[in-house]
C-alpha cells in the first residue's frame, strides 16, 4: 500500500529538478550530464515526500516546499555518487543502472557529487519563496548545513567506513544510521516546519521523533531486504552488505529480532504522530509503506 | 614586499578556523583530523585577505568578516583535497606536505572534502554576525553557492580536466581559470561588500573588476613559477603542469608574453581600484605581492 500522494510528490520534485537543471548555464556539458544522470535516476524520493507531506500539514505553501524538497534530493544524490566510488563502497549498480563513475568516469563522478552539494545549497538559498522570510531561510540553511556535514551525513559515512570489517555494538550501528541517513530525514521535517507560518516547537519535536523512528526503521528494513529480496527487485546487488562485511541489524540481532525491531520502530513513529493536532493519515501510510516495501 | 596586514589576517583566519574545528562535536575523530590537517596546512590565505581588506575598507565589522573569510578558506581547502585525488590531478605533495589522501586514505580524503564543503556553508550561515542582517546573509549564501558549484569552481575544474592533453585556445584557458579559481576570488570581495553597511553598486563593480584581474594574474604567475621556480620553494613539484600536459599561459603565449600578460593584468587590477573613493594602498600592495611572489 502506497500513500495516496507519493506518486504526485515524486513527480512534483522531479519536475522541479528538471527545471532547475535546464536553467544551468552551460559550462561543462559532460559534468552537467553526470549531475542530471544521478539526480534523475529515480528513487523513492523519501525526503521530498516528508517535506511536502509535513509542510502541507502545517499550512506551508506547496510552492515554497519545492525548494527544500529539491535541495534535499540534490544533497542525497551527491552522497550516493560519492558512497558508490571505488575508494568507498565500490558499487557498480544503483537503482538498476550503472553508478555515476561507471556511466562516466571517476573524476567526473567526484565532481558531479561536489557540484550537486553546492547545487543543493544554491537551490535552498535561491528558491523564490512566497511565505518564507529571510530569518527563517537562514535557519533552514543552518540546519541543512549541519545535517549535511561532519555532525551529520558525512560523519555517518565515516563511521560506516570505520565499522566495516569491525565488530560493532547495536548502539554504534544506530549512531551511524542516525547520522548517515537519519540526519537528512530529520532535516526534511525540520525544513518543512521552518517553511510553515505556524511554528509550534512541540509539533517540531513530535515530527522529529517521527522522522527519527522512521529513518531508523527504513535502515533496518534495508538490511532485511538485503537478505530477503533479490537483485532485480532491489535495483542493486542483493547480499552486498554481507559481501562488504557491513554491520547490519540481522547480523547483530538475527533476522527475526531485526524484523521485531522494525515493527517496534514503526510503532514509535506512529506514537510520535499521535501527539499532533492534525490528520496524519498520510504520514502513517508512509511509515507503513516504508516498513512493508520490498525494494 | 608583503602587504602590511597579510600576516595579521592570515593569523586571524587561522585562529578562527582553529576555534571552529575545536567546537565540532566528536563523531568520527579520523575524519575531523583529516579535515583539520588540510584546513590548517597553511597557504597564502588569499581569499581571507581579500575579505578582510575589502571589508574593512567598506566599513564592515572585522568580527563579521571572520565568517566569510573562514567559509571561503574551508571551501578552497575542500577543492584542493579533491583536486589532488588520484582520479583527478593525482598529486602527492601540497604545501610541502603529503596531500590528504596520502596522509590518510582516499575514502577519508573524499569525505574530508565533502565535510569541508558542508562546513563552509555552515560557517557562513551560522556565524554570529553583529551588523549583517538576514536578507544580506541570504544574498551571501546565494553568491557563495553559485561560486562554489557548476557555474563556478566545480565547472572550472571540469573544464580543466577536459582541457588536459587537449589543445586549448587562450579564451578557453581564461574561461577555465575564471571559473576554477576566479569565482571564489571574486566571491571574496562580493561577500565583503555584502557585509558592509554602505553598499554602493558601483563600488562592488570596481572591486569585482579588481578581483577578476587579480585572480587571473595569480594564475598566470602560477604557470610562470611552475617553470621558473623550484620544488622546495613552491611546496609542490616544479614542472608539474608540463608533466601533466596542462594548458598554461607560457605554453600558449611563450614565457616572455606570459610575463607581459601578468603585468597587463596587474595594471588592470590597479586601474579598477582607481575608481574607488578609498585608500586602496593595501589592495595595491597585495596585487604587487601576488605578481612578485616566488611561491
Amino acid at each position: 500500500m502506497q500513500p495516496a500522494k507519493l506518486t504526485q510528490y515524486q513527480q512534483r520534485v522531479e519536475q522541479h529538478l528538471h527545471l532547475l537543471l535546464a536553467r544551468q548555464r552551460q559550462t561543462d556539458p559532460r559534468l552537467l550530464e553526470a549531475m542530471s544522470y544521478s539526480l534523475l535516476l529515480g528513487g523513492k524520493r523519501v525526503r521530498p515526500f516528508l517535506v511536502y507531506s509535513c509542510g502541507t500539514l502545517l499550512g506551508a505553501n506547496l510552492h515554497d516546499l519545492d525548494g527544500p524538497a529539491a535541495a534535499l534530493e540534490a544533497l542525497h544524490s551527491y552522497s550516493l555518487i560519492h558512497d558508490d566510488l571505488p575508494a568507498m563502497d565500490n558499487d557498480d549498480i544503483r537503482r538498476g543502472k550503472p553508478t555515476c563513475h561507471k556511466a562516466f568516469d571517476e573524476a567526473t563522478a567526484i565532481l558531479a557529487g561536489d557540484a550537486l552539494q553546492a547545487l543543493a545549497f544554491d537551490i535552498l538559498a535561491s528558491h523564490p519563496y512566497q511565505q518564507v522570510q529571510a530569518p527563517e531561510l537562514v535557519a533552514m540553511l543552518q540546519t541543512f548545513a549541519s545535517a549535511a556535514g561532519y555532525a551529520g551525513m558525512c560523519g555517518g559515512q565515516a563511521i560506516d567506513l570505520a565499522q566495516t570489517n569491525q565488530s560493532t555494538s547495536l548502539e554504534q550501528l544506530e549512531q551511524m544510521h542516525r547520522l548517515k541517513t537519519g540526519a537528512l530525514i530529520e532535516n526534511a521535517v525540520h525544513l518543512a516546519w521552518l517553511c510553515s507560518p505556524n511554528r509550534v516547537p512541540a509539533e517540531l519535536k513530535a515530527l522529529l521523533g517521527f522522522a527519527r523512528a522512521l529513518g531508523l526503521a527504513f535502515q533496518v528494513q534495508d538490511d532485511i531486504l538485503d537478505i530477503e529480496s533479490d537483485t532485480i527487485t532491489l535495483g542493486k546487488p542483493q547480499g552486498s552488505d554481507t559481501k562488504a562485511n557491513k554491520s547490519t541489524y540481522p547480523a547483530l540481532l538475527g533476522l527475526d529480532n531485526a524484523k521485531a525491531k522494525a515493527k517496534q520502530l514503526h510503532q514509535e513513529a506512529l506514537n510520535a504522530l499521535a501527539g499532533l493536532p492534525y490528520n496524519t493519515d498520510e504520514l502513517s501510510a508512509f511509515a507503513h509503506y516504508i516498513i512493508e516495501r520490498r525494494f
